[in-house]
Parts: C-alpha cells; structure tokens; sequence
C-alpha cells in the first residue's frame, strides 16, 4: 500500500524529475507535502505560474520531462499560457493540480477560486485543448491513471493534465512498495514490421539512386527524442546536412557535414541553392511554421523529400502511417552504411557574420553578435532567447560545439525565456557537465 | 460606411470607456491604430496580459465597464486567468483579439502563436468557459455582432469575447455616420408585468407583516448597477442593513442605518445575533461563496428570507423567475413609503478594532489596522485588497463616507490588485472628484 | 455469482414485467437466452422494431414499465420512433440492444449493421437524445449500471437505454442470490421538508379562501404514478374536476365530481366557463402542448393557477422546486379534509353526443360515435386510438367507470396504435380483471 | 426571384430525380403542395417512411440519386434506419425534412412530434451521424445550402438531411429563372497534379513489372461512379477480374475476363487460389466488412495490393491522400494501352451451382438457385436480394448480362429490399431498356 501522493511523486522521480516547479495554493498544500517529504526530489516556487510554467519548460527540454504544480483556477489558468507553448513546441510537461476536496466537488460547493457556478470542470475542459492526456484522480483509478498520463507525456512529447482532490493524495492504494519493480513502460508503440520494411526498402533504394542528397534536421527530432539516431545516420552516410531555425543546434555546428541554417528566402544564398537544387532531401522532424520556414517560403519540392515525422513517414507524395522516425532511422543507418557519400557541397560553413568583416566604435547588432559568437560562446552552452532580436540575432551566429538552443521559434510567448532560463539551469545541474545557462532578451520580455 | 476598427472602437467610447488596456503584439497592431487615432479613447499598453486584464477589471469595477485587447494565442491565453476573474467576481470586462488574417485562418496555416495544428478556434473554445457572449467578426456580421455582445457583456455584468481579424478592421461597414442616432440599447429585458405584480404584493405584505426585518446586502447589488435602487429602498423603509464582505462599502459605513458586516461564525457576536434572531431577512444580490459566508456558516434560515437576485426573486422557497433586482425594488419601496420601520437595533456599528484599545510599541496587525482606520483613510476613497491578510484586516475596520472596496473575495488570484489599482486609479479620473486610490497588498502577492 | 443475463431479466422481472417484446438478431441472441431460461417472464417475438417498440409503450402504460430487446443497429434504428415517442408521451421503456462482443468493439471492426466506420458508439449517441439514462455494460458496471438505469427509468417514467455486448451477458458477476434480500429503490428522492412545508401552508391557505375553484387533471398524473393520491385529493376535498385531452379517463368519467374535457376554445363552452372563470385552479399534471390545449387557446389564468409537477410545484408565478406531486399531494389532503367544497357548478357532466340526438341512415360520424358509447364499450375497457379521427371522435363521448385511454395526443406517431394494443393486450392479462382492449384506428396508420 | 420550394425541386429535377418518396404529414405538407405544382417529378406516397426511405435508396442505386419527404420528428424518425442503412451502403439519398414554421421553432413551442421540451434540434443531431452534410434552411441561406448540401450528397455519395420550416417554402429568394444558366456543379475536388503523376508512375511500373496481376472489384467502385472507368482500365489492360459479394455485378459476369466471386476462406477453392498467389493485387473500391470478406478471412497481402479509394490510393503500404480512383483511374489505363496482359487464370469462371449436377424431387436449395439461374433470369434484370438465404444464395449463381444486383450487404436490415424494390422498379422507368426488377426475400423480411 502507498498513499496516492506518494505515488504520484516517486513515478516523476522515476522519470528523472529532481525539481517540480510551481506556486503554492489552498489546494495544492496536500501534494506539495509529499514533495516536501520524499528524498532525490526538490519544491522549486515561483513567484507566480507562469514563470514556473516556463521553468518547467526549460527544464523539460534539456532533461527530457518536468513537473508543474499549481492549485485550481487561479493558479492553473495563471500557468495556462505556459503549457499552450509547451505543446505547441512539444515540450513535455507533468501539470499537476490540487483542486477541492472530492466532497466538495461532488457538492458544487461555491469555493473561493470557482467560477461561482458550482462547475468544477471549467479548467480541465480548457486544459483538454492543449495537453494529449488529462485525468481527475480518485482512489480507484489513481495507480491506472498516473501511469497512462504520464507515458503519453513522454511518448507523446507534450504537455498532460492531472487533476488531484487535495484528501485524494492521503487515500491508500495497492502498489508495490518497491516501484522498481514495476517501472513505467516507456516505449514508443513499435513499428508494424511489414511496413516498416516495405518503407525501408524503398527509401533505401531511393537514397541510393539520388545523386545530390542532403538532410534537413528539423526540432522534431530532438523534441521525440532521435537526435542520436539522427547524428549516426548523417555520419555513418556521410550526407551533409542543414537546419532550420528549431533545429538549430540539434547536431553541433561545428561538425564538418554541417551546411547551414535553410529558412527559405531569408537563407544565405548558398545555402538556398544547395537545398533547393538537391535532387534528393531527407527531412527529419520538420515543423513547417512562418518563422521556421522563412514566411513560408521553404522551396523543398515534395516531389524530392522523404519526410521523417514522429508517427508517420511521407516518400515523396506518399505517406506510411503509424512509423516513428526513432525506430526507423537505425534500421536505415545500418543499409546504408556502405555509403561513403561524398558531398558536393562544401563544408564547413561560412557564417553571415564573419568575425574580421566588422569594427566597430558602437554597439551595433553586427559587432555584437560576432563578439558573443567569437568571445563568450562556450562549448555545451545551453544559450536561451526570446521572441524578438535576440532570437534573429542568434541565428547568424556559430554555436559553439556542444551547445543547445532554446527558444521558442513557433510559439513565441514573450517572457518565456527568463522562467525558462531558471528551469534549463536547475535542468544542466543533473548532469556533471557544468554547463552554463546564456540567456538573450529584449527589455520588453523580462 | 464605416471601417470595423472605428465602429468598434466608437462603440467602446459610447459605453464611457476612456482607455483600453493590453499589450501589442502583430495580430493586434491594425486595431490598435484605430485606438490611437479616436479622439478621447487612449491606450494604455501593460507590460504583460495578466496585468493589462487586472487593470481592465479594476477599471470596471469604477467605470462600469472596460475594454482590453491582446494578441492572438499567447496574449489572450496570458490573460486569461484576469477574465476568469472579471467572469466569478460579475466584472463586464470586453476583450478583444486581435488574430490571423482571414485568409490564413480559412487555411489553416501554421503561424507563430498557434499550436501547430492549423486549428484556430482552440483559444475561443476556452473563452467560451468564462464569457458570456463570443464573437468571430467579419465584414457581414460585424454590426449585428458588436452590439450583441457589447449589450450582453453589459447586461449580464460579465466578461465577453472577440475575435477580430486583422483585416476585418479595414473592411467598411454600412452603419449611421453619427453614431448617436443609432445608439446602442442598454436596458434590461422588462420584468414580465404579472409575475412582477404577484411579487411585489406577496413581498409587500411580508414586510408589513414581519417584526425584525433586515436588509443583507451583497456583491450583486452593485455589480448589477442596483446600488442606487437599494440605497432608496433602505432609507425610504428605514430598514437597517448589514453587509456580507463582498458587499462591504456597497453603501456607505457610516450610514446612521448600517448595522455591520455577516459573515457566519466570524461575524461579532452582535451582529450574528441581529441577523439570525431577524424574522425577516432581504437579501439583496447574495453571493454564497465560502469566504463571503464565513465558511458556509451563514445561519440565515431560507424560511425568513427574501432575496433579490439578477434574473429571479426568491421568497422564502419559491422562486419568481425572470425578474431582475433593479427594476422590482424601486416599486416595491414606493408600496413601502409609509412604513417607517423603527429597528430594534441600535447603530451605529461599533468595530472590532477600537482605535482606544490598542498601544503597540511593536508594527501590530491591530495597531497598523487601527491607524490606518482612523487616521489615512479619506472619505471617497478606493480601497483595494489583494487575497490574503490585507484583506481579511480590512473587514475589521470601518470605512470612511463614500469609499469603494475592490477585492476578489470570490476568485481569490493573488497579483490581481496591482494591475486593478492601475486600472481603477485611471478610472477614477473620469470623475471630478479626485478619489485616492490605496492599495493593500502582502509580499507574495506584488 | 450469476450471469450479467440473469441478472438483467431478474431485475425485469422485479419490476413487474412478465412480457418482454422485440426482434431478434445476431447480436441480440445471446440475452433472448436468458430471457427463455427465465421462468415468468415471456418472449413476445416481432415482425419489425417498430411495432415491437409500441407495444412495448402499450404495455408499460398499463403496467407500469416495459422492456423491448433489439439488436444493435438495424433493430434499435428501426424502433428509434417508438422510444422517441415514449420520452415525448413520458413512458418508461427499457430498451435492451444486443450489441458486437467488446472485442470487435474496442478493435472497430467493421462489422454488418455498423456504418462501416468502426464507430460502435453512433446509435448510443442518438439514443441520448430520447432516453432519460444510458449505459454500456461490462463486467464491472453491470450490477450498478442495470440498477441505476432502471431506476432512473421507473423514478423519471422515461425510457432508458442498455447497451449490452453479447460477451457480457455470459459473464459472472457478485450479487445475492437471492435479489430479495437485495431490491432495487424505486422510492422518489424525498421532497425537502422545509420547502414541502412552506408550499403546503401556502397552498391550503389559498384553496381555503378562494370561492371557485377547479382541478385540471392531466397525463402526468397518471404518468408519474399520482393517479390514486389524486382521486383522493378529489374526494376528500369534493373539488370538481376537469380534464385536458391527454388526462381523459384518468379519473372515471362517470365520477360524479367529473364537470368535462377543458380543451381551451375548442370546449363546450359551460365547460369553458366553468373552467375560465374559476378563481383557482388547482392544474395537476400539465402538459400544455398544441393538441392538449385546443391549439395554445387554454385560457387559464397563471395568476389563479397552481400547478403540482413531477418534480416541482408552481404557485401563480412562483416555483419551489424539487417537490413531486405524488409525495405532497397526500399531505395537502390531509390539511383539507374538513373543507366540505360545495362546488357551484352542476356534475354530471353532459356530452356533446347525447345518444337520443342522433337517428340516422348512414353510418355517420355522431351515429357511429353514439353507438360506440352507448352499447359497446363496457366499464375497464382499455380503450385505444391512433391519430387522426379516432382520437378526436373519441373525445366526444363518454367512457364507461373504469376505462383507461390510450393515446398519442402529444408525439402523434401514426401507426403507433397498432403496437400498443398488442401491448395493453399482454398487459391486461397481468390481471384478474379480463379487461377488454380496443382499437379506434384509421385506414391509413394500420 | 423564386420561391424556395420551388428552387428546391426543381433542383431536384436537374439532378434527375423524376420520383419522391415519403408520407404526408402536418408540416411538409407545403413541400408536397411543390412536388405536385412541378412538371416532370411524381410524388410517390408510402405506407410509412421506413418503407419510403428503403425505396430511396432502392431508387438512387439505379438512378445515382434520390429524395425522400417526411414530416418532422414522427416521419423522419420513423425514416432514419433507412437513412443509416445508405449511409453505410454509400447510396446519395437526400432527405427532406418538413418542420414546424420558424417561429414556432424559435419560440420553444411545444408541438405535436416534439419530445415537448421546446427543443427543435434533436432529430437534426440524430440525423449529424448518419449523413455527410445538413442544413436548416431560411430565406438567407436556402440558395447556398441547398446547393451545398445536394453537391455534398452527389460527391460524397451518402444522405444529406434538409430541415425545411413550412414557412419557408413559400419565401422568395433570388435565383436564376432558368436554373440552366446556373447548373449546380458536380464535379469532384480536382487530383493535385503532382501528387497524381507521383501516383500513376509508381503504379504503372509495379504493374509493368508484376507477373500475375488480377483486379479485384468492390462495391466502391459503382458507388463512386467509376464503373466505365474500372471497364476501361479491364477491358484496355486485359487483366482478369474477380469481386467481392459487394462488388457482384458491376462487371458483367459473363466478361471473358471475368474470374469468379472471392469471399476469403469461403470461396471456391480456385478463386482462392488465383487470387491469393497472385504476386499484385489491383484493389478496387474495397470495402472490407465482415460478410464482405468472408468474415475477414480475406487474405490479400497488403504488401501485394494497390488499393483505390473514392479519396485515395495506397500503394502497399504507402497512401497518397486526396487521389479519387475516378480521376486516376483512366489516366493509368492510358499508360497501360499496351500491356496485353495474357492472364494465366482461365475463364469463364464456372459456378458453384452447375446446372446439370442437380436433380430433384423436391424444392431444394441447389435446384431452385438454378432454376433461377438457368431459366428465370434475363439479361438486365435488376437482382434484389434481402438479408439472409436470398442473399447468400444469390451468391454462388451466375448473373446474366447487364444484371445489377442490390442487396445491403454490409448494413444489413431485413426488409429492405421490398421497398428498394418499389424504388429501383420506377427508377428502371427513367430509361428505355425495360429492365425486370426481381425481389428474392424471405418470409420473415416482408
Ligand atoms: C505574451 C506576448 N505578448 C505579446 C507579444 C507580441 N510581441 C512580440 S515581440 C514583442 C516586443 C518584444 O520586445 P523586446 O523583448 O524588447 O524585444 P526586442 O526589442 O529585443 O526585439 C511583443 C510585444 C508576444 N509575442 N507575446
Ligand atoms: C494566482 C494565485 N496563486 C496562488 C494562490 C494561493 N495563495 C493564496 S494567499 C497566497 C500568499 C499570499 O502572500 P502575500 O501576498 O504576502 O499575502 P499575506 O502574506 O499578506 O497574507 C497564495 C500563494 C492564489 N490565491 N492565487
Ligand atoms: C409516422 C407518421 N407519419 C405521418 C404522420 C402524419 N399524419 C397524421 S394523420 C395521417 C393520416 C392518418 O390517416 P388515417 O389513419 O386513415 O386516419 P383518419 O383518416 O381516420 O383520420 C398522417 C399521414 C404521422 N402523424 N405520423
Ligand atoms: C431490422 C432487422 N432486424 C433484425 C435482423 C436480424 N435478422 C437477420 S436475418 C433475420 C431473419 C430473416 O428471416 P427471413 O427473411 O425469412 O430470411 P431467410 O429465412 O430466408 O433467411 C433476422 C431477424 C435484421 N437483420 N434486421
Ligand atoms: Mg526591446
Ligand atoms: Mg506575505
Ligand atoms: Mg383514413
Ligand atoms: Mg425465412
């Protein structure tokens, strides 16, 4: 036996949470207790839910999942904001929160924080639109219910909603007392086999044909988890390989079949000519919005472009459903690794902004990016912008090996990037890298 | 003709709105230009939407009425816990979102602000939860619209929402050139003559009836504009009344009538006494959260009671439907004109804090309450509280002749005050009398 | 243990059912099993849905509740009228649909009678909108599913819907095995007492002061099981009665309190007068639709009106709510027992065809209808019509003691008549009373 | 300018409907009163709507589309398993629903056929399941829905639902007077260029490539009006055909290509044979339900099989969206005018039933199917078959040429096939081949 709130906690542990983010409330008093009481696990509050919200953005995308904690209504519409960008930047975030007492509930008792209406289940209804899994616990279904939110959490790479009645965390259930045995699966659902091998071959084929092939790394492939899968595809063939702007940083840019950032008509013009005269283009975890694509004005001919998505894998006109890219990938990794591809292109690649080209007495944009990309920049820095300059300003700039970019290219929340900043540098302190935590933003996002 | 943006805007000054909170952003920039260029109408752009929407409440809590825009997605989400709050707390606040264009909606495009699933319907879907009235406008719904929810969020003293496009503000509109020939209609659906008529006499009768009648005056009685029509009911019947804390100030403290504040349990045993030995209670616009009933410890026997509410009257256990506060009590004063009710009771109230019971050497809750009370405080004054001790201090002291108490005893969101003293300190210029605006707020809560 | 079958056709049989209609199908086999296994309860086997589903209507208004078995899809569809028509004339059916196993289900096969769509929940959902409860069983609901759809079937006298696949009727689960020790409560939620209390001071005042006064009796009495405490009421009180359309025969026509058939302007007009100038009617049971108000010209005054409902009592204009008519109408008998009514007008109530009127040659509408009154119906007919002349005719003329009328004067389905004879037919036998059942129905709903 | 009704049927007209089916009733009396005012379109009455509905149906197989009038609630509700029944059949049947006059809707009127809750909505949300498109008309949108809706229906080739207010019929709305020179237009949504050229190139070399190739019919293909266009594709590239249950009869049985009925495990030996060791399958309108594929022991290698749908090809495991195999089909067939396939199956296919292995003394199964067979049927006939032993033992006799046969398949309801029936026989009318209609039903189906 294990209380619910027990429970809950030790499977975010299990998950790699060493920090839960939020504000404490009224209602969320009972679940907070629990985090205050179990070892390896640290209360982080906020000042307010949105920033914590960001935090838990933050932290999720450097250490895979995070958690939030808020209380009913003021605190979760407070955060709200925060998990519509998550999910729209599929970012997965655990938002936990504490609401009335079952009884009350039942009652539609007119609590403070209620709508005055006696409906309890206003915010949930809005959290469906943003989150891929919600649940309002009780005693039966809590051990149940834990587990499928959070696995479609990680699977599916976005934010979940638990709803937790504060006296439903003391309420006893049936688990084991030792939860290694009984881990959370956390695998995708696997690749039908027929499938998969009928699309393997034919890319497989299709690669082999192509004469100029490039690869265009894309944020769905950090964000569902393939970035290794990724790296040993390009390297293992030897295909140079671009970015956009979410996949900035995926694969370090100093890595020598790095081609540059592709964003359409905004992209330098080599860089336009190499991607959209390749007769083949490999594109893995694209996301095809304004910023990312330069105002739409991304010219890769489908008629060209295997696309490599989360569930499903397009060949030119023609898609094969339910196959993730995470599984796929290595199968056509190890087919081709007699490539020897030999890039016509040629790397490395020539930034926009070339440290010696500019001098300057003022601090103008230009000698400024160059001296933070010449001079502060280090290795496996985790380098944070908001919406606004410092995000198109980065993206003229190297990145120094190793480091990570965050920011939110598609959702564009100004103010995100400071709680996110707070999150991502708790996040680098699980490692033992010692990573630094650089944060760009306008005065008018702080 | 006349363009959307200025008939909308025209139509925010014709309800005596004078500024219009939010904070740009590009979806709602073309609308924001139709607000710079009306004469007597001005922007006040926030830092953040959560602020602005605090501001915006604060702001109709003085002015009866406010205005907010923010942009598409991350604007309006970010203030969407402030409109929760105008919606529990009875505050008509308009919000208006500036979005995509037309075209790019019908298209589904993924722009920055969306979720990345074309779907630009999701952030109106959870306004729906906590406005009364919503709105998509387009050039052939445009008039009809605005004057729908305009007039809705009025009546119903609740927030409302809408969605504007950004090029439908430059698409002309066949409407009158000088709007004040065609002016929008504000009054009340008219309480259905019989029902109204077989109230007010079985009502009448009960008074004459009763021995210790009691007025309860609540929340509801100002935010339904009924302040006025209760102020002549209690003078003209000689009724006494006591006041719930949501209805604290709602008339004035010092008036010779005014008995104390209810609020259950933790009312002074007096006044618990007065009003639960009263064989006859008036409540007037009640709201039965737990705060403003003392924890639901209200012992107000349903039995002795009558009460006014927005839509329906309720005498004793039956229940009129249809009939709204503000048009019934009038009548019902003028059958009670001659009653000359000589209450039992004897005010004036005297307060928990006695400025002569305390000496501190020490900054003691009591001291700094009683100092506040009888040394700072001026009449006509606005006195805002946020959630927490500054609130729960200021039940115990007497409020000078006129002030105005804001507070979300109802909703309870931390942070609300600062952004409502903004907004009510603007407000409060729109009169002549040069009302101070004081804010109480914990540390938590800046 | 028992099976989920058993269970089912057990609890049917508690509720007094011994027929059970419909047709049979693939999916609907496995529980027709259970119900020949069953002793006491029959089989009546269909040529279609729809006429299974009327005489299952027709049995439940005789005695008391019903129960059709269809097969999903093309079974429950074909009969989907005849429920419609049971919420519309408040009829409680329970209606069992034999449904594919919960594997094929949860798999979406595509399976016959589906849409081809492996949506298994299309018809549940249409079904929503004419039943009053629903459910789908499995193992773990079915005990506390069954019961509380039966119940809400028996309390709310609508029809309820049960989805039950055919795998789970075979399935054990734990009850008593004997259900006596285990009844279903089929009591009403008790009226609340403070408010049952002021409506019954209320409304004892006001029958003892007025000077004429009426009762109205309508189909709800009968349909929410008020009929006896009705007549009671009546009679101790010696109020003359009325009757709408829909309430004819509910009281024995030849009841010597029995002053005719109000059908607004379509009355007799003493009967008009009696009932329009009364200065209270006591309406008991009102279902104010076009046919049972002479076409919306029910000239009843609201302001000399109280109305007794299911679920509410409305005095003039004013409702208390939650109170049935079945549990406070006793109670206000009791009050009035000493009121020796002397009403004013003149029972017995005369017929517009009054048999020596008539002498004819052709078998002429007043003839036929005289004949038919005069020598053939017998006191305890069961008398049916369908809509169209046999309706209206029947209103005319008088039935003998004891008769019970059956009819769609509110959903007005033709054909319907048909079904339900066969319905009552069954149902009458439950009895010892050898009632005869006949059927007045047009050539074009045969 | 015209009036709705009659823009309505005489839309009806243009698409070719000469017969209406349905019962009169009180509120689509008006339309009716349209029918008969209009040259050149019947009105033809039935017992009650289900049977009308069946021959709807019965009527647009032969016809491509039909119409159905029914009274509001009671008719249409006595209609929707019919309705269903195309729905799930793929047969355009559009049902015209007459509804009380607008004003009696929005007022919440509580009319005969309503459910006496003032709720207009309910039956238009049932019929939301079972139809590709509804509308309620008024004089505003009557023009741009009607037009949508039968658009809708024609292309989608499944029922729309049209609730028509009495009222509204008779309003004028402005249109062309001759409906030639606005001819609604019933084109499918075009194949994007791109995608279709990726499509016919991959399938054409698969098939060049293939060694044993067979086509498989279904009954999708006569659904979406492909059936010149699959004969074409036969008849140009010699490939051999089969068909499913569903598909019997597209082709004509005796085509010297023609291979035989496939069922899964249930068919003849050597269709299985044929059809299952071929190394391509050519997929064509399937429709994989249950009886269709002999209980889903249809054995067609995904991996083997391209696959055209009305909205899509798949190409073994790979799907092009947005590809209807109408367009496609031809423009394959052009690329392939040289095959000259040279099947290696041998037809004609020899039947089950062979007529000379039977002799008997008695009406057995196997005599009568051929007596049918051999003697009875003629070339033309239209073949109808109810569920049960008529249709399964239509299944194993050979069609004589031009045959069509109609059967439900995969919905299933008995009783259908007496009113298609009916709707087939006045359809076969519209042309000048004096096809036969021949009913095999059993007993309990009439
Ligand atoms: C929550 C939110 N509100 C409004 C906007 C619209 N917006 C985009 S950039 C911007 C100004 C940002 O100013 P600053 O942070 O100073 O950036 P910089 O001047 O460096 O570009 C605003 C208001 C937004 N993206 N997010
Ligand atoms: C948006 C929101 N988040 C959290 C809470 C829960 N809450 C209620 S009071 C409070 C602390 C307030 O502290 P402070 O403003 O310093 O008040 P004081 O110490 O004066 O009582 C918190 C976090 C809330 N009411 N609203
Ligand atoms: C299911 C259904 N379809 C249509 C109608 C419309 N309707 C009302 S009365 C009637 C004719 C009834 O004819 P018949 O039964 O012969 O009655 P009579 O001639 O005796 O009036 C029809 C079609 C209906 N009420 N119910
Ligand atoms: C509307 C409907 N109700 C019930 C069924 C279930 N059902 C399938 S076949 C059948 C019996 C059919 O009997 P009959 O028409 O005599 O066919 P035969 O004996 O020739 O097989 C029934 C009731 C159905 N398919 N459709
Ligand atoms: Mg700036
Ligand atoms: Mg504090
Ligand atoms: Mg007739
Ligand atoms: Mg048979």
């Amino acid at each position: 036996m294990m209380k619910v709130g027990t429970y809950l906690i030790k499977r975010l542990k299990e998950l790699g949470i060493k920090h839960v983010f939020g504000v404490p409330g009224d209602f969320n008093m009972d679940i907070l207790d629990f985090v205050e009481d179990e070892e390896g696990i640290e209360w982080i509050g906020g000042c307010n839910e949105l920033n914590s919200g960001y935090a838990a953005d933050g932290y999720a995308r450097i250490n895979k999942i995070s958690a939030l904690i808020t209380t009913f209504g003021v605190g979760e519409l407070s955060a709200i904001n925060a998990i519509a960008g998550s999910f729209s930047e599929i970012v997965p975030v655990v938002h936990i929160v504490g609401t009335p007492s079952t009884k009350s509930q039942s009652e539609g008792a007119i609590l403070h924080h209620t709508l005055g209406n006696g409906d309890f289940k206003i915010y949930k209804r809005m959290y469906e639109e943003i989150t891929v899994a919600q649940t309002c616990l009780n005693q039966n279904n809590a051990k149940y219910e834990i587990d499928r939110v959070l696995r479609e959490c990680y699977i599916k790479a976005r934010p979940v909603y638990i709803s937790l009645p504060f006296d439903v965390c003391h309420q006893e259930i049936d688990v084991a007392t030792d939860l290694s045995e009984d881990l959370l699966s956390l695998s995708l659902p696997k690749n039908h086999h027929d499938v998969e091998y009928a699309a393997i071959n034919q890319i497989v084929e299709i690669i082999r044909k192509a004469n100029r092939v490039i690869v265009l790394v894309d944020a769905g492939t950090s964000r569902y988890n393939a970035t290794n899968e990724l790296l040993e595809f390009v390297e293992k063939t030897g295909l140079p390989f671009f970015t956009s702007p979410m996949g900035k940083g995926i694969i370090s840019e100093d890595h020598p079949q790095f081609g540059g950032i592709y964003i359409g008509n905004v992209s330098e013009s080599h860089i336009r000519s190499e991607v959209e005269n390749a007769d083949l283009i490999i594109s893995v975890g694209a996301i095809k919005s304004d910023y990312n694509t330069g105002g739409f004005s991304y010219h890769v001919n489908q008629a060209k472009t295997i696309e490599f998505g989360h569930e499903n894998v397009k060949v030119f006109f023609a898609r094969y459903e339910d196959l993730s890219l995470k599984q796929i990938l290595p199968k056509i990794t190890s087919c081709l690794e007699d490539l020897h591809y030999n890039p016509q292109i040629q790397p490395p690649y020539q930034y926009r902004l070339l440290p010696e080209q500019i001098e300057s007495k003022r601090i103008v944009q230009n000698w400024f990016w160059r001296e933070i990309s010449s001079k502060f920049l280090k290795p496996n820095d985790i380098i944070i912008a908001d919406t606004g300059t410092s995000m198109f300003g980065l993206m003229d700039i190297k990145f120094p090996k190793g480091a990570t970019f965050i920011s939110q290219i598609l959702y564009g929340s100004i103010g995100y990037s400071v709680g996110a900043t707070l999150g991502a540098a708790l996040a680098a302190r699980n490692n033992q890298m010692k990573r630094r935590v650089i944060l760009f933003v306008g005065d008018g996002s702080l």
